[in-house]
């Protein structure tokens, strides 16, 4: 079995396909977020805090830590956002942003074993990142496209995927610290991009033995009643056999579905996890039916 | 690809691995539910046409109709049950006894081509149910057990399966008419029960390319927050190729799933059923969590 081992500088994380589906928060992420990047921008990371706090309590294992804004100081912010989550929580991070000098000012102030994000397989992305990775030890998200796109066809994906965790080696980074992302396209405008998906997970699971992630979110881009098909998509994806996702674990209807995923995989042992989430009557306003189905019985 | 033709006098429906899954509702069977049973057994039938039409109304292509009371003349109970209902809707049924007296009551009022619920791998069950399925050209469920009982191996229920379909075809019934139970375990006493259902419908659509069917509620029995457990699991099964359920189609959330699976299957094109069905905001009481937001929205 393939595990990818991510640590902070007291608590290990391990994905892999018999273990529980691993969280990985999305929400530190200035990117469509105006009063957050203002707010990072100018030096404020109490938000960043408030975020990461209220991510680790909804049942996110790792966090995601994105600091792309516009015309400012990337490396300097990302760096910043990473000892401050660092401080507030003991959940290991995935260093995020498409700057290869922000993801070395990220890892410089790091402590344990991160989750770089990402690499592609584009030469020249290859050759940045990759001894980055290598030299601070720690893993990284491989995305399937290239310099000629996002394949449609998943079979030229997993070629992409293919090179990357090859040229990894080359560099000594091993198989099982390449996470790989399939990539998921919105299935409102391509109908069959979960079938997709769910055959390149199987393809990356089977063949070429790698743990899996991805912004599941993306997924429903366009559509009503986003975490509906959000929460279809997870659950299929975990029974092809992904092993992580980033993804917002505030939405309680989300966390259900991988919480479940998890007990049909025979990956909540006695289904401990389930009952003592589900036992008692949820907190008021936590789950809107529960709660006012309890108060219901309550008053009969 | 083998799709199952069920009919009523006016309406076909179509059970396939490239169509929408089809629930058939399960809310008409007096077990469990005494003031059900009492009225049958007095020949009151309105909570039967009841039941149909917010059956139907929910989303049921098709309905169970069951009518096993102990003590009971339960042959002419399920016969005026299935006219009372093909009365009411519209929709083909499935004729649901142990009893094969009831069984053939039932097809001798019925207007269509019904499913049989159903025959097992019982020498005895096979000979008695089979030539009366054969003699109405009706399709059949055919449960996975036989006289050794239920086997926890999934490879052993499919041995059996495999019998049910050529004994099946000794008296003339296509395979295209036999339609699997795989026999769904409760996960919360057999952890590995959603993994041995998964390996067993794959087996069946690819090996033997039949059809599956399943009580799907079976699965969370004992535990928590039924739903969600459900409605992870309709979501596997059907990324797994399971085609049809028996299970209430009056959960919102159960319904959800099985709508998210269609769209992430590839069978909800253009996801015009999806986006139909949550384009609004769901009405008062419908999806509580949903109401709420949309009102909360309104007050800022």
């Amino acid at each position: 079995m393939t595990v990818t081992l991510i640590s902070s500088a007291s608590k290990e994380v391990r994905i892999g396909y018999d273990l529980p589906f691993v969280i990985i928060g999305e929400r530190i992420n200035p990117t469509g977020r105006k009063i957050l990047a203002e707010e990072m921008k100018q030096g404020d990371y109490s938000r960043v805090e408030s975020d990461a706090l209220a991510q680790v309590a909804a049942g996110a294992q790792m966090l995601d830590v994105n600091a792309g804004i516009p015309l400012a100081d990337e490396p300097a912010i990302l760096a910043e956002a990473i000892r401050v989550v660092q401080a507030a929580t003991d959940v290991p991070l995935s260093i995020d942003s498409s700057i290869v000098a922000a993801l070395e000012a990220g890892l410089s102030v790091y402590e344990g074993k991160a989750l770089v994000n990402s690499v592609t397989g584009e030469e020249e992305r290859l050759e940045q990142v990759l001894p980055l990775v290598a030299q601070h030890g720690a893993a990284v998200v491989a995305i399937s496209n290239d310099e000629t796109g996002i394949s449609e066809d998943p079979d030229v994906r997993f070629e992409v995927a293919k090179k990357i965790v090859e040229r990894a080696a080359d560099y000594g980074i091993p198989r099982c610290d390449v996470v790989v992302d399939p990539l998921v396209m919105p299935i409102g405008a391509i109908n069959s991009s979960g079938k997709q998906v769910m055959h390149l997970v199987r393809r990356l699971r089977e063949e070429l033995k790698v743990n899996t992630t991805c912004g599941a979110s993306n997924v429903s881009f366009g559509l009503p009643n986003r975490n509906g098909i959000n929460s279809a998509f997870l659950t299929m994806a975990i029974a092809a056999g992904m092993t992580s996702a980033i993804t917002s674990p505030l939405h309680a209807e989300v966390m259900q579905a991988v919480l479940g995923a998890n007990v049909m995989m025979g990956n909540d042992p006695h289904c401990a996890n389930w009952i003592r989430k589900y036992r008692e009557p949820a907190a008021e306003g936590e789950e809107p039916g529960r709660g006012r189905r309890s108060r219901r019985r309550r008053n009969i």
